[in-house]
This record gives C-alpha cells, structure tokens and sequence, in this order.
C-alpha cells in the first residue's frame, strides 16, 4: 500500500497544472480503494468556503462551481473539526447539507478527511459510496496517510499555480520565498543568466580524429583559464585576496591531475571533445550532487559551471552580447561566483538563486560585497523574469515579482529613509557611547572576511568583538599554513591598533565545512564542531595559535576566544595548548611573549551551569545569542519547518542570559554580547538593563545602537527589565519594548 | 591540490595490507611534492616508539626494522609537539639525532607532520630533501592536510590489519567495536547467514520465453510469501501483534502494484525471470541505499533480503539444512527480520548485525525479544566467524571474538553474578519502595511495545510512567486508525488498572522516522518532531487523543505526556485540542468524559525556564534526562565524534535537575524523571537526594531500583548532594557517588 500511496503523492508532484493534478488524484484513490466516488475541495480563505476542484462521481459540471462555505455541510465540519469523519449514513447526520448541483443522493457511505500543512486547512479529501456501511480501517487510515503526504506538495502546487496563472497575464506579480543569503534590500531589474549551451541539448558522438578533438579541448581549456584571470582581476578590488581564492579552485579542477585528465582519456577512446566534457563533467558533478554535505553539494554546481564554460569556448558560441540595465538583480538557477564577476560591481544591485543556500560560494561573495541576496527561491521557469523589476530583500529572503508601484514607492521610501536615518546615526558615531546617566558602552565589530573592508570607521569602536577565522580555511582547498595565517591575522591586528580584537579560533563543523575536511553527521549543530574538532586536532590548533601569537608581535591587542565549550576539561586542554604555543614562540623568537587574554563562548547551555568555575580559569566570556537560543530552544533556524519557533527574544533566553549576567557580575567576570540580539536596538536596550556594557556587532549596525544607548537612562530600562522577564511569549516581550520606546520622546527616529 | 590530496587518501583507505598502503602513500607524496625522499612512521604505544613503516628515498633496510623513541630525535620531537616542524638545516637542529641505518647525512631540509587522530599522535610523516631550504608554504599546506585526512583512514586501517593478523593464526581473539542495539550479554557460536545466491552472481539474460518466465516468477512469490507466513506464525508468540506488521511490508513489496509489476514488465520486455528480478531489486535498493534518512536507507536492507529469498525458490536451491548449535549468535552482513524469524527463538542469544543501525528492524526486534543486539560491527570478512564463540555485550555494543578461556570463565560468572544477585533484587520486589527513614517512591515502568510483555510483573509497579506511542506507527505503512490505536491503548491501560498508565502523544521526527511520513532535515534532533510535527497536523494529533480517550472509558487511568514542548504556546494549543477532543467523544459518546491528567516532558532547555507558568497549564512533568543532556551539551549521543561529551552526571545536567526540583517543589509540581538516569543506582541517588519521588524506568532495572531506595537514608544523601553539586566534572562526581557506595555496608552487593 505504502507504494501505492508513494505513487499517487509523486503523481500529483510531478503535473504542473494544478486542475489535472487533482483530477489524476481523486481517479487514482477511487481506483485504489475501489469505491463509487472521490473528491477533493479546496479552501479559498478570501472567500471562506470550500470549492469543488476535482471529483470522480459526482456531476462533472459541478467542478470548479460549487462552493461551501466554512461552516456549511459536512465538509465545513471536517474543516473545521480538522479530523476525519466517517458516516454511514451521510444524508442523516444533523450536519448534512442538501447540494442538488453535486448529484450525490445516490450515495450514503460517507468519509471526509482534511488536507492539513502546517496547522492551515488547505483543503478536503472526500469518498463515497451507495451502500450503507462505515468505511473500514484500512480505507480510513489510506486517506488519513494520503491526506498527510499531500499536503506539503499540493501547498507547493498551489504557489506554482499562482505564479504560472499571472504568467499568462504576461505580468508576473507575487511574492516568492527564499532565504536570505546577504543582508540589505535593493530593487532593480531581473539579468537571467541561463547557460548558453545546455549540455543536456548535446548528444554524445564519437569521433576519428582524437588528436584534433584534444587539440580543441587544449584550445578551449587555455580561453577558459583567461577568462577566470580576466575575472579575478575584475574582482581584486572588491574583494579580500583570500575570496579570490574562489577562482583558484576552478583553475585547478581544470588542471590535468583533475578533470583534464579524465576528458583527455575519453577523447583518446573516441569520444569527441564536447562528448568527453559532457560525460566527465556529468559523472563529477553527479557525484557531488548524492553527497550529504551541503557545501560539498555546492561544489556540483563548480563544476558544472565550468563544465559550461569550457564548452562555450569549445563550441566558439558568439557570446550575445546582452545589454545590462543599470541596476542588474542577478537572477540564475544557479548563481556562480563566476557570473556574479560578470557584471560590473557598480551595476550589481542583489542576487537572487533559485538554487543554492547561505553555504554557496556566491552567498558568502555577496555577503563580502555588501550586495543581497535571497538563495533557494523556489524552482520557477526562469525566462519569465527577464527584465522584470524586482524587489529583493535579503533580510527576508523574500523576492517580490514585477511590484505594483505603490509597492515600489513604499520601498524606495524605505530605502531612502533608511539611508537618511542612517546618515542622522553617522552624525554622531565620533561621539562617546554612554548613556544620558553616564553609563559607558563598548561597541565592538564582528568581522569575519577583512576588517578595513568590512568596517569604513574603525575608528570610532572600541576594537573587534568578534573576529572569525575561518574564512580563509574555507575558501581554500587546504588548510592555511603558519606564515599564510600570520599574515592575515597581523592586518587585522594592525587595523586596531591599541584596541582589542578578538580573534575565535577556528570554528568550523555545523553549517561549515571545509571543502577538503569533510564531516559527515546526522545532526551537525550537536556534533564534531568548534573546538571539538581543534582539540582533536592540536596540530590544527596549535599552528592557527602560533600565527596569531606571532601577529600579535609588538601589537599586543590580540584576545583569543574558544567556541563551542561545552566542558570544563576543554577550557583547561585549549589552555595548556596555548600556554605550549606561547613557550615555542617565546623559544624560536628569543622573546619572553606574554599569554594573550583567552575568553570562551557562551553558546552551550551547559557552560552557562559553570560560570564561577570558568571565571577562574579564563580572562572573559561572550555570549552568542544565536547558537545559545538555537540549544535552549532546540531549534535549527535554518530548517524552515520549524524556524518559526527560533526567537533570541523568548523569555527562556532572556531569562538566561539575565542569570547570566548576574553571575558574571558576582564574579566580576567580564561578559560581552557579540550575537545578533546586540545589534537589534531592542535586543540592546533590555541586555543593558541586564547589565551588559560590552557589545559586538556587524558594523552597519553600530552607529544606530550607539545613537540609542546614548540616550537611555539606565534606570528607566531598570523598570521596564521586570516588566519583560515576566512575560510568557516573545510576542509580549516585543510588545512590552515598543511600548517603552513609544513613551520615548527621543527615540521617535528609531520606530520610523 | 584537493583531488591530487584526495586520491592519495582514497588509495590509502581502499589498499587492504596496511604496509603496502603506506609504502603506496609514500610515493604518492613524494612525487606530488617533488622531494627526495618521503617517510611514514607509525607510533607504537607499548613500546614507545615511531618504527619506520615506509619510506622512498630512506635506506630501504631500515623499513620495519628502525625504531625512535618518544622522546628521541626530530621525529620524537614531532609527535611531542603535535605539530610541523620544517627546518632547512636538520642536522644542525639540537633534537637531531643520527641513526646511521637509515642513511639519511645526503639530506638537509626536514619537514615532519604529526598524524593525530582524536588527539592521539598516530605517526610522523617526513619529507626530505637534499638542498638547505626551508619546505615552502605549498608544500607544509600539503603536508598538513594529508596528515589530516590520513588520521581517521590509518587509524581504520591499523584496526582492520590488526584483525587479519589475527585471523591468519587461523583464531581471531579480538574486541569488535559497534552501536548498542539491544541491551545484554550473551554468549554462544556464531551462526553466519550468509545469502545463498548472491545477486552478483547473476549474469543478466534474455529469455524468449516470457509466458513460462513469468510462470516461474509467480511461483517463486507464492511459495516466498508462503515463507513469510510460517515465519511470521513462528514469532506471533513472541512478539506483540504491531512487530508482526514487519511481515505485512514485505507482502506489500511482493505485490503486483509494487515491485511485481514492474518486474511483471521486465519479462514482458524479454529479460528471463531472475535477470528481470536482479535488475528490479537492484534499481529499488539503490535508490534507498541514496536516502539520507538512516531509518529509509534500512529498508533497502528489506529489499534486498526480499528479492533474494524470491531468488532462492526461483533458483529453487535446496536449502541447506545447517545444523545449529544451541547457543546461537545469529550473525550477518545485515541481519534481516527474516533471519530473525528463522532461527528458533530458544536458541537464539543474540545478533550481531555488520551493518545496519539501532533503527533497523532487527534491532527493534531484537529488543522487544529482550536478546543483546550489537549493530555496525566494522566489515569484518565474514566466512571466518562461521562456528565461533563469541562474546556479545548488547550494552556497550561490544563483540569479543574466541575469547580466551579466562575472559569466557569472567563473562560467565557475571552473567551468573548477574542472574544471581537479580534473584536477589527480585525477592523485595513485593516490598514498598521506601527508604530506611519512610520516604516514599513511586516507582514506574518505561515501555513502547505492550506493557505485558515487557514487563513480567506490573503488579508490583506504581504504573507505567512512560508508554511510547511511536511503535504501532512506524511498524505499519500507513498511519494507524482511531480504532486501531483504541484497541492497542486500551490494552495498555487495562494492563495497570487503578494506576496511572502515562501516554506520550506521538514523539516521530529526530531519529524516528516513519515510512510513510518522510521528513529530510539537516539536524532532525534540532527539527520537526514531537509536538512540533503533531500540532503541525492536528489530524493526526486529535485522533491520537480521541483513540485514548476511548480507551481509557471506565479505566480512568490514562495520563497524557506532551513531547519536545518548548514554547507555552504549544502547551496552549496542545490543551485546547485535547478539550477539543474530550468534547467530541463526549458528545458521541453521550457520556460526560472528564479530561485525563496532563503532563509535558522536560526535555528541551527552554522549558525549564517557564516552569511557573508551566505549573499553572498542565497537572504534571517528566524530566526526560537522555535528550535534555543532550540539548544541554549540544551533543548528538548517536554520533561516535562526539559520545564522549555525552553525560547525564555532568555537573551541568546535575545543577540544572537540581533547580528544576526545587522550583517544583515550591511549586508543589508534580515531577517525575523517566529518562535513563532514573535507572542509574548513582543517578537514582542523587535524584532522591535532589526531591525527586517519581521515577520510571525499564522494567529490568525496577528491582534494582526498589532495592536500593530501601536501603537509604535520606539524610545521608542530602549531605552527599552538595558535594557533588560542586563538582567541576562528571568524573569527580562518579569518584564521590563510588566512595558514597563503598562506606554503605549495606549496599555491598550493587558493587559487585
């Protein structure tokens, strides 16, 4: 029966009209269940009833013209009861309702069974039949299963339709969902890039003259090599050395020792040039495809990018020379680093990838050239957007389509007046953080590419919160050695010089792999991440230690913080490793280094458990909001199913990270902030009441937060901390916040 | 560099001989690197020592034959340091140490690596050249990474050698590693299933006869569900009615809507009967062999025990007739329900299973059999097992193989120690649970197939305090009907009349998967699952309740349980369908149902945080200890990296229970502790010394339990209590409980 079931759901997945879909449906289950007669209705909640969509048994001409209302008949029951009902007798239950339209008098069995996706009734599944009997258990438990596995792919349909329906209107509008990749809002006009010549389109041939085939692969190979140097170069000024890195990747996958040689033996069988690419580059990218690893699976889409590339120049394709508008969105099934170096960096406005995910090399680009993006848009036919005007919000990840202009004005309004208020925050970024009471701040960067670029004023901030390391371990197809790491660390030491920077050692497993270490696990967020990985690892640990003792030369601004300590046993391990660094530095360079401050991250709930242990072992802590809410709250934000339930302001977190800073305080045990709640003006205002003072933050965010603290009074936020803490939602704890800084005179600009 | 890095490892991981890999990696490196000369040297702990293993450009003489010390010369130095160490002079170095036989005075620069796995150094690896030069960044890169990758192949590699060595002596002693798949100990002689007619054998051919093919077919699926039948009979007495649904699948599998056809089609195409059989099976089990739901990916296990078992009477092999000792270790590739079924059951003592996970259907089968299952055993060839004794500790999933006579004589007299001083534990079994000073305890069970099976004497418990619903639905194919699961509940609860029976709603999702229900995420236990995925389809959630309610007329002992509540709302919501629910059935019922007890399970951090709320919601908590440590430690217990972090007595998890039973306390909240620390005589104590009163557990352990409580003082705990809170790891605690015990003369016996 399972593949029965299997076979109708994939049925009704794979046609693209919605009608048809659900006329196969109700055709299929009468024949499964062999019964006289199978419908389905679906709700329309603008106008509140249920419309007959397809039905195998009642009168045809019905379909699509009779509606029932939401508490009308039984099929308003089942909606709303949001559970199977099985009659014997339909026609004498008090709920029946007579709809002569449907021609189902002749039918007394009745069995009704909702169609549910994420608490939201999308619609009914109904069969019936003559005789007077109650549906038997298998019958009932096929529709509830089929009902159950329906519903997330008939919400898909749905949003398919809608999109395909205003497509024949020639004007697509409408709002698709993503994630978002970068952060910002930009709008412009959607630039498709689709592969010029699909591989899919070539039929593999053979062919007599090996040597001639090798000799237009060379040709091709060397075009393609110029063009990704063309590309590089265009990139070098927008981008830190080490994301060019990108580009060294592909250079090398096309290096004899990799795919070369695989498509100069295929040629040397007798297959021609392009047949050789296609059956290599087929095979390689399918193998990344089945693998579990998210960013490895990115690694497909490499290759097959190259792959286009070498057989454009293979097939001498006269690029078309596309005219691009001034203020190009990016739009490609798969958005490469490649096609993003295409467009000039002054015409790029936002990315949008139907493919892909936070993970993907164009992700982490776009993030390091301050451009939105919104990745893994659902799949839709692609020509349809070009040209069209979009609104891209990368902090959404929403895309809307072809916006209507009131739409349209209310965001460039928005963005307009968020580059005005913006500007009023800059006007006071030299000014002291400190509060109207005289309370003093420290407003910190997180930074995780190149600090000078990522940060115009590193002036005015009170150092590097946050510095991560694994960008260049990422974006390499190795580790990095001492010297390569000594030197990036030693710049971003130098761009703070007499300020703090504080430097987390590498913290990769999770969401982020590196390409030529790959951890394969269940559940990534629980398993070998963070310093779980480097311990276990000293030779790893112990080199990135060394660069950043050896960087710390003559600076001395260097702090050197621990992720994912859940442990105490791991806190004394880093220390002894670092102490033993610090002595064979000492050693080599003949110079008496003194140990940097090392911190650990607040980011597994248990650490929280030991705070007067930790505080005497270590120099300070930091919070990580984000990691912390997603272990109290056992939540993968990343996971759309249940997304919803993550918020840094429910009052469990809340509620800790108060404790929290009560302990440290007892302590005297320095804690920042350095999660995204430090940088969200209402996150900042109840982890001051806390009693925080130090806070990290994306530097676009800085100005603003200092802007609002300095016009705070501590003891105003002392009133309202009681108030929150008391609060059983999130949504009551937002509540609480808006209504203080409504009261709030000053902080009008804020709410706008 | 990444795949010349990947095919060195990849030829390691894939070469069987251990000398030959590493005299293969040698080579690879050096002609990779362009050095002179490459070396390997593996550590060997007992003697303290790197013995040269492979080299190539090094006196080859010396291979296997020179040994260092730990603490001698650069490669000592290296495995000190566990890091690199690149010098341009070597000689010169103060570490440097000649060893003449290896011939080494031609080369000058010296770059070693440590390969360390799970920080334990394994080995050096060298390369050397005869130019003064320090390695330059490229190559140390190199160099690094390699070592990197090779750690987890060579420590495989090391262990897989070290079983055919032993095997060569014609008897392998040994000590298998693999996952705990049913709890025990067993001893007895293997039995190796191996299947008859291997599908690899199978050339494929064609047939123009496809009218007699298609004959042989039918044939070959009426006498293999014939064999389904008998089997299935076989274990109706000892399994309850739900684990027999296992045989339905297969049934399912074999008919014409599934497989059937489709192999149906093959032989109308003209392929012969059991070439249209391997190609059909073959397409099946692949494409679940590709599912990343571990739970999936079994049921190409399934597939392909099926289409051999059709192969079989196609090929219409006479079955061996084996006999079997009495003492039957039933092992195999991948040990099958039907494997299961076929050895008699007072014959079998336990599974070992080389692949497959604890969610396999053996492994489920074999725990409601109550027989020690040990799953994923390393690929071991498997003829040699064949008539062996083994050890199998279904605790620890350990497999000691022809164990020397002294260990079997130890094993032996703990199985009887165990038996005996179980006897011990059973005569109190009658007795109230009550310490010395008059405290009483209530003591309950843990079950999820049917109570009366699991447990010999419910009599004698205060009820069942955790009944897991989940098992009725993943068993089947299709979610389970409101009368279906009316009937198993009711069993349920009329097993403990007049005591509660606590039902947890459905807890599918994480690393329970249903067939018919597919959810792919990236972190499951940080997913959809419990209470999250129920309220998501209140469909399934009402009839759930509505079934317990039914089952609960006139018994009025049922209590409800919510799983992974991390957010009151969901409470909220759970509550109004539960009333929603009672309401209904009420109504049809023309009965007045009061609404049973509620309960949730403190699982998820959040909650504990809102425990007053929580008071004032629901009537009851069980603090379910296995996943809130590991939400508290953010680590995944199923994933070998990481199981080592995993501990209920972490100082963490012991403050956090010990908060949680004051708040109840002042609360005066009813709360209980049904995860496996509550079966844990330390765990148990600290629980009773913390307030805690209720307690559930495994059946098997509840005598123990019983026992012991009767044999406390609560004043002694409570002066125990303090100490260990102030312990800084789970280590010291364990050392505090242990000496606890060793004062308490009384307690002798728990030592032992």
């Amino acid at each position: 029966m399972l593949s029965q079931l299997r076979r109708i759901v994939q049925d009704v997945a794979q046609e693209p009209v919605l009608n048809n879909a659900l006329a196969g449906l109700v055709t299929s289950i009468k024949q499964a269940l062999e019964t006289e007669c199978c419908s389905v209705y679906l709700a329309d909640y603008e106008q509140q009833h249920f419309m007959l969509m397809a039905s195998d048994g009642l009168n045809p001409d019905a379909i699509g013209q009779v509606a029932i209302g939401f508490s009308e008949g039984l099929i308003g029951w089942v909606g709303q009861r949001e559970e199977p009902i099985n009659l014997a007798k339909a026609q004498l239950h008090p709920r029946f309702k007579v709809t002569p339209e449907v021609s189902e008098d002749h039918f007394s069995a009745f069995l009704g069974c909702p169609i549910i996706h994420h608490r939201k009734v999308l619609g009914v599944l109904t069969i019936q039949q003559a005789v007077d009997r109650i549906f038997n258990e298998d019958e009932e438990s096929f529709l509830v299963t089929l009902a159950a596995q329906l519903a997330s792919v008939l919400a898909n349909a749905e949003m398919r339709q809608a999109a395909s329906e205003s497509s024949a209107t020639q004007i697509q509008t409408g709002h698709l969902k993503g994630l978002p990749g970068a952060p910002g809002i930009a709008m412009g006009h959607a630039h498709i890039l689709e592969p010029a010549n699909d591989f899919n389109a070539i039929s593999v041939k053979r062919s007599d003259n090996p040597d001639k085939e090798l000799a237009h692969f060379y040709r091709a190979v060397k075009i393609t090599k110029a063009e990704f140097n063309r590309l590089a170069e265009r990139m070098a000024g927008h981008l830190p050395p080490d994301a060019l890195a990108i580009f060294d990747v592909y250079h090398q996958l096309l290096d004899a020792a990799s795919l070369g040689t695989e498509i100069e033996q295929q040629i040397a069988d007798g297959w021609c040039a392009k047949s050789a690419l296609k059956r290599v580059v087929e095979k390689f990218a399918r193998k990344f495809d089945d693998m579990d690893d998210s960013y490895l699976r990115e690694r497909g889409t490499d290759i097959r990018d190259l792959g286009q590339r070498v057989l454009n120049n293979l097939l001498d394709t006269e690029k078309r020379k596309i005219k691009l508008p001034d203020d190009v969105i990016l739009v490609a099934d798969n958005v490469t680093a490649t096609m993003l170096a295409e467009i000039p960096r002054e015409k790029l406005m936002a990315i949008v990838s139907l493919k892909g995910s936070v993970n993907s090399h164009a992700a982490i680009m776009a993030r390091a050239l301050d451009i939105p993006a919104v990745m893994g848009v659902d799949e839709l036919p692609l020509r349809q957007w070009q040209g069209q005007y979009l609104i891209v919000d990368g902090y959404q990840g929403n895309v809307l389509l072809s916006p209507v202009a009131a739409i349209c004005a209310e965001y460039r309004r928005l963005i307009n007046e968020d580059a005005a208020i913006n500007a009023r925050y800059l006007e006071e970024v030299h000014l002291p953080s400190q509060s109207l009471c005289g309370v003093k701040f420290d407003l910190m960067v997180n930074s995780g590419l190149a600090v000078e670029l990522e940060t115009a004023d590193l002036e005015h901030t009170d150092g590097v919160g946050l510095y991560r390391t694994e960008f260049p371990f990422i974006m390499r197809s190795r580790f990095p050695t001492e010297q390569e790491q000594t030197a990036l660390y030693r710049k971003i030491l130098e761009s703070s010089p007499n300020k703090p920077v504080i430097m987390r050692t590498l913290d990769v497993g999770g969401d982020k792999a590196l390409p030529y270490f790959n951890i394969e696990e269940e559940n990534p967020f629980l398993g070998w991440r963070g310093i779980r990985l480097t311990l276990d690892h000293p030779e790893i640990f112990l080199v990135q230690i060394r660069a950043m003792l050896r960087a710390n030369l003559a600076l001395d601004n260097l702090h050197i913080l621990l992720p994912m300590i859940s442990d105490l046993a791991e806190v004394d391990e880093s220390l002894r490793l670092i102490k033993q660094a610090c002595f064979e530095v000492s050693d080599e360079l003949s110079i008496a280094l003194p140990r940097p401050k090392v911190g650990v991250m607040i980011e597994v709930p248990s650490i929280m458990y030991q705070l007067p242990e930790l505080a005497q072992k270590v120099d300070f802590c930091s919070v990580g909001t984000n990691d912390l809410t997603q272990y109290l709250l056992a939540v993968d934000r990343n996971n759309p199913r249940v997304a919803g339930l993550y918020d840094a302001m429910h009052p469990a977190v809340l509620r800790a990270l108060y404790t929290l800073a009560q302990q440290a305080k007892g302590l005297q045990f320095p804690i920042s902030v350095c999660g995204e709640l430090a940088a969200d003006p209402a996150g900042v205002l109840l982890l001051a009441a806390m009693g925080y003072r130090y806070f990290s933050m994306n530097s676009s965010n800085l100005a603003k937060i200092k802007w609002l603290l300095r016009r705070i009074e501590l003891s105003e936020l002392e009133l309202l901390l009681p108030e929150v803490l008391a609060c059983s939602s999130a949504k009551l704890v937002r509540l609480h916040v808006q209504r203080f800084l409504e009261q709030k005179q000053s902080l009008n600009q804020l709410r706008a």
